[in-house]
């Protein structure tokens, strides 16, 4: 009798802890939708420090305007030095069809990638060879791409309901393509944008060179792709002249920007809340990644407007350089292992400011599965939010980094169908950012570190 | 033991059923995503016959068009004549300022409300009276109304998840505003747009005249309305100038266009799926509803496309006058029943082309309740595509109509976060429909669709 009396109790007070969560969840809800900034927030970024990308001078910008955004809230700030990448476009970006006379002179929608050199002075003119693969290319070898610009022209799937699965699938030809073509003798490389939709915006992203010669590379528009393959179809000799002007820098001195309000039962136990706050130079960084920028400042600002004084530690990190390095990344992670912090919990917004859905965890150790276990006991709480989506998987680029401290780590997940229409492209500004969907992210984000904060993490 | 065999036979069947059916709906989520025909088809009825309100010479071009769209596909068409509600615009719609002074001539964005009668030549000039409710002008009586505009203030209450309930709670002011006030000697009415964004677009709805005076209805822009508001806290005895030349034309004839495969081996039993060919007068009728449109042929498209002869019969019904009067839906319904035709499902989408979460049900006789537990049953099956919301409530307007039939009603809901952002204005095009969305609504209402033609329901 005793025990079923205990266990009575034991069910009555998790019943009342889910009810009194599911006021205070209401409550950070209706706020968002009426007293939110994150949308105030997200235009002023976009429109004082668009084209954020580290090393640039609008990357200092958005440290001073985030750092204010939080003092404003009366949030402890504090600025954390980095050494991050510099690099930039320069003035000049042109793909043009040199022969034969049926195509010349016609023009070509390119950018070039993250990390790329530049062409000589002058630029390259030479045939192209298409192919869909890294494998494709190796099959072809030397005889076949010395000399040549090689173009990676594979789609991104658009079966996968989930775009990130598409994008995954195709990312190596931008990321490796201009490495891997190199060892057989190619000049440069263009590479089709990743993005599902049929448009001219060529979508940029880092590339790495691992071996020892570098050659340029530059994403061309999905529209622009399959013209160059049409008139590649009719002339396999086309040739082609390219100029960039694109250069690398010695690394500079940046921040990651982290505002924090401490736990008052378990100071020690740390949850952070990120996003980055460098975007590529060609856009606004709205979805890609203002929006992870100003939700994870909306999350401290909803605990702060609502009076929630949080059992545990919050931190939210703005996170320098994820877009060709992650130095802020691997700094803030170094950081914490030094000073020996503990952090339960790390829950990343990258993937637009778009109609929340769920969040991913990652973790070693079977925190991940320890970390799924509360999610599942926690989703009816979120289930009158349309949050419904709970799955194992990658969570942020950022918070990755402190994977090896025993972390849980959580990637937000908003729905997945527009974020690759404009993610690295000049169309990645405010106007297509929705309010409520901004909004609802921010609060959902908030909801579930207010439940961290209250309940913790068992130790696996 | 017999009777133990017999239970895991039935579990088996159901599970390789289960299996089937997975497949079967994976095939109709990849055509749809690679050789659907909804974007281009909303491309082109957006294009060519934008502003289709019913009457006008816009909503004939649609009937006609997709006729053709449900022909080429292979499909049986017919259409069904209907007299329907013919309403005009006119050229002129004016609010501007006359007095006082500080604010004399500043002008306001607006549109007159459907159906609404125009102001006498030379426009009305009154004193305005600002109300957030019916109740409130009620309150007030003939002494503070009397000779007045009667400015309806109500803003939708962004904390609803759903916003359709933000709607649903503030559309009184705009149906019955100006038939209530014509009570109390208003000489017109203003009402505040049924949006939740800030923005300068009226938007347009329908309002009816039930008692005999008629005075004239106007919708006033998010904007407009907070500046009316602003202007008349300084400037209570604030005077507004208001011209309209919108007038009501006797019914014309037009059609509700129908399309049909019929079933195998239970033909007589009917699924209809549907959206209104009719739209607003002031914007494409993208989401409003060309999306439930195309999505409604995309259906039996996908059909004719991967061979599947459905067992029992699909219909299209694109339903004409939805807007302002629902005669379409009426004379399909009054059809229906006087054939004698079994209408066991009928499903309508008209909540916007936007990424599908599920549906709401609806019926008499307890048919709802079956129709839920099969939703219920078959919840695993749409789960891969991100469609989770299964509840109880209104299907739509069109489908509606056979609820005395016996039917089970269904309203597919897409995410409602954007769709009141267009809803009736000048903004809603076709630019603002982003492809996959607009797919994978089609594939899920296609998906159910099967469901339904393979496995029935049940009689209760």
């Amino acid at each position: 009798m005793k025990i079923r009396f205990i266990f009575l109790f034991l069910i009555c007070t998790a019943a009342r802890a889910q009810s009194t969560d599911s006021v205070t969840i209401r409550k950070i809800f209706d706020t968002a939708l009426t007293e939110g900034k994150s949308y105030h927030h997200l235009g002023v970024l976009c429109r004082e420090a668009p084209a954020r990308l580290s090393g640039s001078r609008n990357a200092g910008i958005a440290v001073e305007l985030t750092r204010k955004m939080l003092e404003e809230n009366g949030i402890d700030v504090w600025l954390q030095e980095c050494m991050v990448t510099h690099w930039e476009r320069g003035k000049q970006e042109v793909l043009r069809v040199t022969g034969p006379k049926e195509h010349r002179n016609v023009s070509l929608k390119i950018c070039a990638l993250g990390s790329s050199v530049g062409t000589p002075k002058g630029g390259i003119t030479a045939g192209v060879v298409m192919v869909d693969s890294l494998a494709q290319l190796q099959r072809m070898g030397e005889g076949r791409i010395k000399g040549k610009i090689v173009f990676f022209n594979r789609p991104m799937d658009p079966r996968f309901i989930d775009t990130f699965h598409s994008y995954g699938a195709c990312a190596d030809q931008r990321v490796w393509g201009a490495d891997e073509a190199a060892k057989y003798g190619a000049v440069a490389v263009l590479v089709r944008s990743l993005g599902l939709r049929d448009d001219d915006f060529p979508h940029t992203g880092v590339m790495i060179y691992k071996s020892g010669i570098q050659i340029p590379g530059a994403a061309i528009s999905t529209n622009g792709a399959e013209k160059l393959k049409e008139m590649l179809l009719h002339s396999p000799d086309l040739q082609l002249h390219l100029e960039m002007s694109c250069q690398s820098f010695p690394d500079t001195l940046s921040y990651n920007v982290i505002g924090e309000i401490r736990g008052s039962e378990h100071p020690d136990e740390i949850i952070v809340v990120g996003g980055h706050l460098d975007s590529w130079d060609n856009g606004e960084g709205a979805h890609d990644d203002g929006a992870g920028v100003v939700q994870s400042i909306e999350v401290l600002y909803l605990f702060k407007k609502l009076g929630i004084q949080p059992k545990r530690t919050i931190r939210c990190v703005l996170f320098m350089n994820e877009e060709n390095g992650s130095k802020g990344a691997r700094k803030y992670a170094e950081e914490s292992k030094r000073k020996g912090e503990k952090h339960i919990v790390a829950i990343e917004s990258d993937r637009g400011g778009l109609a929340p859905r769920g969040f991913s965890v990652e973790g070693i150790n079977g925190i991940d599965t320890v970390c799924m276990q509360r999610l599942q006991q926690w989703a009816p709480l979120f289930a009158p939010y349309l949050v419904h989506w709970f799955e194992y998987g990658g969570s942020g680029v950022d918070v990755s980094k402190l994977k090896d401290q025993g972390t849980a780590l959580l990637g937000f997940i908003p729905d997945p169908q527009r974020y690759f229409d404009v993610h690295h492209t000049a169309d990645d500004k405010f106007i297509h950012v929705n309010k409520r969907e901004l909004e609802l992210g921010g609060a959902t984000m908030a909801a579930l570190v207010y439940l961290f904060s209250e309940h913790g993490l068992p130790a696996q």
